[in-house]
């Protein structure tokens, strides 16, 4: 049994829960933020048997995209801004971070 | 030392969290939401010592119930509802899933 | 590769977070609630190479204090309040609870 934790962008997660329902994965959604430009994401917890990782993983792959996105330093920082250039900048975001964790006992009541 | 991650019913989450409070157990409820039928769920993280890991899951087990629910299959999914049967269902929902997580290290500051 | 999960105060997350993004963590923030007080906190989920996890804890140490903090056990509970002393008193919270787990995998798609 592994326990997959994986963050991905919101807007690829109804996709990637879809995805999740019709392959029969039993997943959960957390509420997030975060990660570099503090955008909005979505992480899944997913509980699974060892040999159904590799499903697992490439279908994550499948549904979460990276994309580029214009970020106003600025807005995207605290007030603390002494030191960072001021002008917009185009950042590669997404796709998806997984990590894949072993389970010592899994329960379900 | 364990983690354990453990996905349950928003309805048993405010027994469980006082369960959990009276017998000194420290847990960090996380919204989330989804499995199969998106309904409201709670994800409590916990840590324990090995030793009360079988008294921890006897509590979970003790609050956290199965009950049956009719769903309609319209509002349960998104648009794509092609080849699903459109009458209700009933189904048995929760009580819990419970991930019990091996620790490396564990720090309290 | 280790997966930290540090649960901290609300009151210390923001500058816990640009504090990782200054030492170039990747670092998810989840919404949580809860431990004994159910006062606000905030879960981080911070993935990371095994060399770094002592310069993680060490910020994870500097940017998250303890405080005092008085409540009433009334508010603090909920309406079962028989046996409880219901005059306010005075405790420690904060500041971090940490939990360093193994990673089996991990994918940055
Ligand atoms: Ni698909
Ligand atoms: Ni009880
Ligand atoms: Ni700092």
């Amino acid at each position: 049994m592994k326990l997959i934790v994986a963050v991905i962008q919101d807007k690829d997660s109804n996709l990637l829960q879809q995805a999740l329902v019709d392959a029969d994965f039993h997943a959960t959604k957390l509420a997030s933020t975060g990660g570099f430009l503090r955008s909005g994401n979505t992480t899944f917890i997913i509980g699974t048997e060892d040999h159904q990782v590799d499903d697992l993983l490439e279908l994550i792959r499948l549904h979460c995209h990276s994309r580029n996105q214009v970020i106003s330093p600025i807005s995207s920082l605290d007030a603390n801004t002494d030191g960072y250039i001021m002008h917009p900048v185009e950042v590669e975001v997404g796709g998806a971070t997984v990590f894949v964790l072993d389970v010592d006992q899994f329960k379900h009541f």
